[in-house]
């Protein structure tokens, strides 16, 4: 079986996988999820995009971890690929669920589409600490549209404000792209997430997803919030696409 | 529980939602299922689409229907857009499944695939109405593909001559795309439709969804007669696609 | 029920449909699987695209075969169209699985991607017959990522290199696509197939169907290698694309 280290994306912290952690469990494998730099209740949110890759990299390097299958969510598909430039040697599979892979160059924000590019930075302005909060609406239809109302706001009660920082900037990716042939990879995509929009030619998933090359696709239903409304669903394609 | 408003697309008149209806009231729900002007057996076909969202109007209020969750399927998208403009107070929720969301200032059509754009008018010139009937050969496979051949014959012979009038209309939607952020939206989509090309960028279901900018998507196995072959399936995903 | 001729893609031979053919024969159909020119083991690999077509069209002839469903799987879908132009009064309908239906004028592989294109070669220079090795990291990610490790080493043993030649000449399809709308089509999709890069508005298998013009979609979940992973479920959205 296999040793899992799944990275959550925006708004979240490790905790938001235990459910999808406890059937890995159960399916034999071993699961660990740890929180980011600037992510989870009470910590500063002044952190950069290298900072939230360091966390990532010293958590695996202090369980000393190796043969990982390493999973990245959303915006967490942008740090495992960075974790990938300074571990390789520790990783056996990436699995992008639902993830920013981003152009070398680019921020993530410039991978998501015009109109969050301009509500992001409005949202930071607003706040003391240049984090944005989800809006409601948006979490509860694009993100977690298969929830029930009350699941929706159960959830959304664990989310925390993100730091605009790591969003914004312009990543260097070069080495990522260099050594990604060398690394098997997976994309896992639900196909009722619309928190980016769907079957779009720039911004969509898919977008993201041929960047890899050549990879193994792995479909299932469910929003971008399938680790809370179906974690064992989750977890079982999880198995799949992070199988040798 | 949810009432809904289902809004019925070309060729169709409100008696197609009968058993999707009955599955929704099934699952505790109301269901009203209006026919537009101009369609239905033996009525006159000379409407223009103001007519078609007349007919939505009128019935909406002279049944004193408020929060409604308003379903438009294919062209009837275009229908609750522009009954959204009249009477947002009352709306609920908008939910577009296969339907078109027309660009501001353009016809139905015009958001149709060239092939389409080229048949209709000629097909409206043969006859003496006006009027557009499909050819059986496209109803079959493009539209309702997942029903054996006597369903769809017989279903077929439910269809009646659409109006080409409200099809080739260009469409005022200035105000819609204005209020439209204030209404929750879904999307509901079935993956077995070809009745537009699928996965097209421009002339694809997904490229009218993404109109709806934040919004909730409901996928579905179907063709875009589910209504038809499937209606309890339908009923159940217009459940999850119409909850708060 | 129908009569089933199945031809495969690159780098199998009519073996490969056995599973599908077990399948379809217990749904009451018929179905037969020939082995194209060049491909099989220990044959000649000196072919061109017409010794490909002539085998299909050879192998019907031969059997008298009339009113069939002939099925085009990857690479199969540009021979079945060439079938089309010779024999059509023999063909029921065509259906074209997660498969190349090349623009007028291309070849195959100036119809997958640029990465393709680009190494396809660089292997058939490296072979000592102008074939093409599929590499077996390819084959199991971005071909058969829904087998285990196993299945995926065993179905890669029954592979044979495939001659660069029939893939890159460039192909008339003049006649194909000037009788294509008398003849009844469908298009069947993997959900979980990367062999071709999802969602490419260009090089994706979305792009190829939506040359059929009017056609029925038929989707399922699985791999490019479905007839391996899932035979049953694949004869059976076979029966459903397949039916008048």
């Amino acid at each position: 079986m296999s040793r899992y280290v799944l990275v959550h994306g925006s708004w979240h912290d490790g905790a938001a996988w235990t459910d999808v952690a406890d059937h890995l469990e159960k399916l034999g494998h071993e699961a660990h999820f740890p929180t980011m730099a600037g992510h989870g209740k009470d910590v500063p949110r002044d952190v950069d995009h290298g900072d939230c890759v360091a966390s990532v990299v010293d958590y695996i390097t202090e369980h000393e971890l190796t043969d990982i299958v390493l999973v990245g969510h959303s915006f967490g598909g942008s740090v495992i690929a960075r974790v990938a430039e300074r571990i390789p040697e520790k990783i056996r599979r990436l699995v992008f669920w639902n993830a920013f892979i981003p152009v070398d160059g680019t921020s993530v924000l410039d991978n998501a589409p015009p109109a969050y590019q301009e509500l992001f930075p409005i949202l930071a302005a607003q706040s003391d600490d240049n984090t944005v909060m989800l809006p409601f609406e948006v979490w509860r239809d694009a993100f977690i549209g298969d929830a029930d109302l009350d699941r929706a706001r159960e959830t959304y009660d664990m989310l925390v404000p993100e730091p605009l920082g790591p969003t914004v900037e312009k990543l260097d990716l070069s080495e990522f792209y260099r050594i990604m042939p060398t690394i098997p990879r997976s994309y896992v995509l639900c196909h009722d997430d619309s928190a980016l929009p769907p079957g779009d030619p720039q911004y969509g998933y898919l977008a993201n997803a041929r960047r890899l090359g050549v990879f193994r696709l792995v479909t299932l239903e469910g929003s971008h919030e399938v680790l809370f409304t179906n974690p064992a669903l989750l977890a079982s394609k999880l198995g799949l696409a992070g199988r040798d």
